[in-house]
């Protein structure tokens, strides 16, 4: 079988990438949001640490309360507990990837998981 | 403690998330290839799945010798153990994020693992 599996993702409002390539140390969902539009709740996870990378436009997130501006380029961990919701900018669309993965479940990596 | 973190990446060349936003499920590099260049080394890993998202720009990655191309939009998953090595195209250059997990690591998730 092969090593590898690949995706061009389209430009749907939430494309699901865990079952599409095989993945089995995360979950990645790339979502869409048009300007002026959230997330419709706000929501905490039980033991899943994301991270989030902005693709294109801006916008904010709101973590525990508190606002974040976004913009294309940045990266942001939210831990399991913090209650987040995102919203694109009221004249801006905004494209944002989110990863799931198990919070502490990192071993090793790069130069100790690495094989050259 | 805050339950969030945020970088906004600079285009280095290279670019570590794990230490500066407190990543503990995931290892997440960002990588910009000049037109013309490779990463100059092959390698696999021992126990790592890798997600790669093309971010910019276009080029390819080899896979245990098979040649995939690359172009923005794009995600792949690779196994652990595919042998892997990325190139930028000749007259373009490319940024990727890499993204590390530890295969098999995910329990639950999106629906069986948030709280809303």
């Amino acid at each position: 079988m092969s090593n590898f599996s690949k995706i061009s993702v389209p430009s749907d409002a939430r494309v699901e990438l865990h079952d599409q390539i095989g993945l089995t140390g995360a979950e990645v969902s790339i979502n869409n949001l048009p300007a002026g539009a959230s997330v419709p709740f706000v929501h905490s996870h039980k033991q899943n640490e994301e991270i989030y990378v902005v693709l294109s436009g801006n916008g904010k997130v709101v973590v525990d309360g508190e606002e974040i501006a976004l913009t294309a380029g940045d990266w942001i961990r939210i831990a399991p507990e913090g209650k987040r919701q995102f919203f694109a900018s009221d004249d801006s669309a905004i494209s944002f990837a989110c990863i799931q993965v198990k919070a502490g479940s990192l071993e090793g990596y790069t130069k100790t998981d690495a094989i050259i």
